[in-house]
C-alpha cells in the first residue's frame, strides 16, 4: 500500500515535465524502500509516462465514500420520504439555484468532504418525488424493495445485452414478461424491457409496420405509399413523436374522436379507415390507450379489436399508466379485450413504483417478430459459436446495444409482494381516488372536471370571488389563471405537489393523481384543505 | 403505529369475502382500544372494502430492509469489486441457473429474510463487470462517485422533462453538457443524455434529416427520393439499426471501405457520394466513427469534415467509445477535426466509467435544432404559464418522456476527479494497452492481429499444435477453434472475462480492452499467462 501511494505520488511528478529527469532516481529512492517487496516488483513499470504498476485508485478512501454517502442518502432520503412533516421541494428558481450549488466541473477535484456536503445540497434542492404529497406526475412514492434492487444493479453495472455478462438479469427479464403476459392474458408470446413508455410505442409501430411490409427494414419508406396509422385524440404525444421519428409524418397519425370521458369513439375509427382507404392510403396500425395522461380514460379495446381484426390492422394498445390495473381482479375489466392487441406498452414504474425507468413492451406473436425486425446480427457480441445456448443472448431484438436490466426492480418488488400485493396497491389507489372524488363533490369551490376510471382526479378550484361569477368566457379566462397561481404559491410553499394543465378546450385544471402506498386519506383532505388555505383569497 | 397495524390486519381479513360482515365489528373493536386516537380519526374510512385510513406499509421494516440490502451490497459487491482473489464469474448454464435461483413470482410475497438470500444469490451468480480482470466489454471497473451519485438518484428517483420536478438534474446536465462541448471544441452549441449510444445515433441521423428536409417530420419519408447516409464498413451496428428504425432503410446505408486499420478511406467517400448523387438519390449525412466497436479504430475527421462542406452533408461523428479521448491532451489528437462535427455522440459510460446508461449527443447547431426537430408540446407536461423559465424544461427535446438523470452521475465523478484525473485515467488505460501489446509482442504463441491505436487489443493466441503450422486454410480453420474453446474454460474457472469474435475476414480473436485504474500491469500479465495456461493443451 505504501508503494502505491509513492507510485502514484511519482505519476503526479511525471505530469510536470520540468521534473521527468529525476523522476528514475525518486522512484528508486522510494521503492527501494519498500522491505515486503518481492524482487520482480521492485523496478515500476513506467509506459508513456505513467507507473502500471498496482491499482491506481485508493480503495479503502472510495469505499469509506461510498458508506459515508450511503449513510447521508439512508438519512436524508429514504428516512424523511415517508415523513410528511417534511418539504415536497424547496424551490429555487435556476438562476439562483445555480448560485447556491457549486455545479462547475473544474481540472482539479474535490475532497471527499466536499462531495458529501455537494450530495447533501443536491438531496435539498431536489424534488422528493417519494414524498406522500407528491402528486405531480403519473409515478410517485417509495418501493422499498425496486430501491434495492435498483441499489444492487447499480453496484453490479451489468448490460443486459448477452447471457455470458448478465445471466441472472436476463433470466428474471424473462420471468417477468412471462407474467406480464399472463396478465394480458397471453399464453405465450415476447416482449422487452426498454427506456419508456414512448420508446415502448416506436418500437410497436415499427413492429407494425415491419408485419405490414418486411421489405421496409431494408428498403426503407421512399417510393411506398403512405403508410397511416389511428389513435385517439387523447393519446399521448410520444405517438406523435414516433410518426416523426419513424419518418412516417406526424400528418399521418389520424386522430380518432373521444366521447365525453375521452375513449376512443369506435364508429369515428371505422369512419377515419374507411376514409384512409378510400384515399389510396396505407393504414397498417391501431393504437388504443389503456389509461390516458390527462384524463385516465380507457379506450374500448374489445370493440376496437373487432375493427383492426376486420381491416387486419395491427392492434396496439398503449397501457403505459394503465396496465397495471391488470393486477386486480376487481379493476382489470377497464382493459377487456387486451388479450386480443398484437402488442402492449406497461410501465411497472407507474403505478407499480418500479422506478424509473421500467417498462414493458410485450408481444403476442410467438414467432421471434421482435428479433426478425430488430436484428442486425453484430458479430463480436453475438457470436454464434459460443458454448451455451445463444437463444438467451437477447440484446439483438433492441434496437439498444448497452440496455440496462429494468425487469429486475419489478422482479424484486413483485417477489416482496407477491400478485396479491401488487393487487392490494392497485385496489387502494383506486380506493382513494374514489374518496377523493365524494370529498370533490361535497367540497365548496371544488368542481370536478368528469367522473373519472381510474386514478386521475381532474378538477378546478374556484377561488371565493369566482363563485358567484355566470360560467361564461370571463369566469373561464379567470379561472384558467388559478391553478397556475396555486401551483406557483404550493411549490414555493412545498407543502404539496400536483400538476394542472389545460386540455381540449377546458381552461387550466388541476390532476390528481394517486399511487402510493404510503398516501392516506388524511393526505387526500390535506390536499383539498391546502388547495383552499392557498387559493382562498383569489 | 399500533392502529395502523390493526388497519393493515384488517385488510387482510377484508381479501377474505366471509369475512366482511364481521369486519366493522373487528375494526370497531380495535382501533377503539386505540387510547391516543384523536375523535376524528377514530372511524376508519373504508372505500370498495380497502381501509384508507394512515399509510397502508411498514415503514420501519421497510426501511430496515433497506439498511440489510445496503449492507450486502456494500461488501458483497463493492467491498469485493477489486479483489482479484474473487472470481470474475460464477458461470452456470441457462436451465441450471433456473434451477438454482428462485425466480418465479408467487400469489403471496415473500419475507424479508428470504428476499435477502434472493439478493446474495443474484450478486453470486451474476458477473462481476466491477472485476479488475472483466475485459469483455466496452465498459469496466468501479468508479465510486459515479456509484454514489447514482445511488442518490435512485433514492431520489426524478425524471428530467421539466425544472419543476428535476431542477438540479436539469442544471447537472447542463453544466456537463456545456463541458463536454468544450472538449469538442464548440464555444456553444445544444446537446440531451439518452439511452444509449445506438439512441444517440438514432437523434444525430433523424437531426440530419430534419436538416437537410424538415417536411419530413409531419409529411413523412413516402414519396421521397431515397435518403443516402455514409458510414465506414467498421462503422457500429446500430447504423443498420438506426437507418431501419428510421424508415430510411438498411439498403440505403453505404459503406466506405477502411483502410488496413479499420479507418475510412475518404477518397472512398468521395467516390461513394458521388455515385450515389449519379443515381439520382439523395445523400444527406456522413457518420464516421472515432473508437470503432472492434479495433479501436478513428476515422479521418478533418478529411471526412473537408468532403461533407463540399457536399452539404450533415457530419456525425459516432465516438461513443473514443470520446473520451477528447480529456487527455496526449491522446485527443486520434479526434482530430472532431470539432467540425454537426453531431457527436459519445458515452461516458464506456472508458470514463460513469456506468451504464450514462450517454450524451452534442449538436453544434445553436438554433435550437433538437427541440424543432422532436418537440410535440405537451400541453399537459410543458405549461407555457408555469411561473419559472420555462427553457430550462428541456424534456421536450428528447424522444423520451420519462427521462433519467444520466448526466449526474458524470458530473459526480468529473467533480471528484477534475479534469486532470479523468485525464489521467484515460492516459493510464492507453498507457496499459501499450504495454499489453509490447508483452504480446514478446511472448510466444501470442500474434496481434495489428497495432493498436486506443484501448482494443486485438490479438490470437496460437497453441503449441499450431505454432509450426504453414498459415494456410487448415491453420486458420483450427485456429478459429481455439478463442472459443479458452473463453469457455476462462468463463467455467471465472479467472478472467475478454470477448473474442471473427471479424471481416479474420477468424475467431481476442479483443482485450483496457479501462479502468483498478486494473494494473500484473493483471496484463495476469491474462496472457492466464490464457497461455487455459490453451496451452490444445
Amino acid at each position: 500500500f505504501v508503494c502505491q501511494a509513492y507510485a502514484s505520488q511519482a505519476s503526479a511528478l511525471i505530469t510536470k515535465p520540468s521534473l521527468q529527469p529525476y523522476l528514475f532516481i525518486y522512484l528508486f529512492f522510494k521503492v527501494g524502500s519498500c522491505s515486503k517487496m518481492t524482487p520482480s516488483k521492485r523496478s515500476p513499470v513506467l509506459v508513456d509516462g505513467v507507473v502500471l504498476n498496482g491499482p491506481q485508485t485508493d480503495v479503502k478512501a472510495g469505499e469509506k465514500f461510498v458508506e459515508e454517502a450511503c449513510r447521508l442518502i439512508m438519512e436524508e432520503v429514504v428516512l424523511k420520504a415517508t415523513d410528511i412533516n417534511e418539504k415536497v421541494c424547496e424551490w429555487q428558481p435556476p438562476e439562483q439555484l445555480r448560485q447556491l450549488l457549486d455545479l462547475e466541473m473544474r481540472d482539479t477535484g474535490e475532497p471527499h468532504d466536499q462531495l458529501l456536503r455537494l450530495c447533501r445540497d443536491v438531496i435539498r434542492f431536489s424534488v422528493k418525488t417519494n414524498h406522500p404529497r407528491f402528486f405531480n406526475q403519473l409515478y410517485a412514492g417509495l418501493d422499498y424493495y425496486s430501491l434495492v434492487a435498483r441499489f444492487l444493479t447499480e453496484a453490479l453495472n451489468p448490460s443486459t445485452y448477452t447471457y455470458e455478462v448478465s445471466p441472472v438479469f436476463l433470466l428474471a427479464e424473462e420471468e417477468v414478461l412471462k407474467k406480464m403476459m399472463e396478465c394480458v392474458g397471453w399464453k405465450e408470446g415476447d416482449g422487452i424491457f426498454n427506456p419508456g413508455g414512448s420508446v415502448s410505442n416506436m418500437y410497436a409501430m415499427n413492429l407494425a409496420r415491419y408485419k405490414y411490409c418486411p421489405d421496409i427494414k431494408e428498403k426503407g419508406l421512399s417510393g411506398l405509399p403512405r403508410l397511416i396509422l389511428f389513435t385517439s385524440t387523447e393519446c399521448h404525444y410520444s405517438m406523435k413523436k414516433a410518426a416523426s421519428f419513424l419518418g412516417i409524418g406526424t400528418e399521418n397519425v389520424r386522430f380518432v374522436e373521444t366521447d365525453g370521458r375521452g375513449k376512443m369513439i369506435p364508429e369515428e375509427l371505422e369512419k377515419q379507415i374507411q376514409q384512409a382507404k378510400q384515399e389510396g392510403t396505407a393504414p397498417f396500425l391501431v393504437c388504443a390507450t389503456s389509461g390516458t395522461t390527462v384524463l385516465g380514460a380507457f379506450d374500448p379495446l374489445d370493440e376496437i379489436a373487432d375493427i383492426c381484426e376486420r381491416h387486419g390492422l395491427w392492434l396496439h394498445v398503449d397501457a403505459s399508466w394503465g396496465g397495471s390495473a391488470l393486477v386486480s381482479r376487481k379493476h382489470r375489466r377497464l382493459l377487456r379485450g387486451i388479450h386480443r392487441a398484437d402488442s402492449v406498452a406497461w410501465n411497472p414504474h407507474k403505478m407499480l413504483m418500479a422506478g424509473i425507468q421500467c417498462c414493458a413492451l410485450l408481444v403476442r406473436d410467438n414467432s421471434d417478430l421482435l428479433k426478425k425486425c430488430y436484428s442486425a446480427k453484430a458479430s463480436y457480441l453475438f457470436q454464434q459459436d459460443k458454448f451455451y445456448d445463444v437463444s438467451y443472448d437477447t440484446g439483438d431484438k433492441s434496437i439498444q446495444c448497452s440496455r440496462r436490466p429494468d425487469a429486475f426492480k419489478f422482479w424484486m418488488t413483485w417477489k416482496a409482494l407477491g400478485t396479491l400485493g401488487l393487487e392490494e396497491r392497485v385496489n387502494r389507489a383506486l380506493a382513494l381516488s374514489r374518496y377523493l372524488v365524494e370529498e370533490i363533490k361535497k367540497r365548496e369551490g371544488f368542481k370536478l372536471l368528469m367522473e373519472p376510471e381510474y386514478a386521475n382526479i381532474c378538477f378546478w378550484y374556484i377561488p371565493p370571488s369566482l363563485r358567484e361569477m355566470e360560467e361564461g368566457p370571463e369566469f373561464w379566462e379567470k379561472l384558467s389563471l388559478v391553478a397556475p397561481a396555486i401551483k406557483e404559491r404550493m411549490m414555493k410553499k412545498g407543502s404539496l405537489m400536483l400538476s394542472y394543465q389545460p386540455h381540449r378546450g377546458k381552461v387550466n385544471f388541476f390532476r390528481q393523481v394517486v399511487i402510493s402506498p404510503q398516501v392516506s386519506r388524511e393526505d387526500m383532505d390535506f390536499l383539498l384543505d391546502e388547495i383552499d388555505n392557498l387559493g382562498r383569497d383569489m
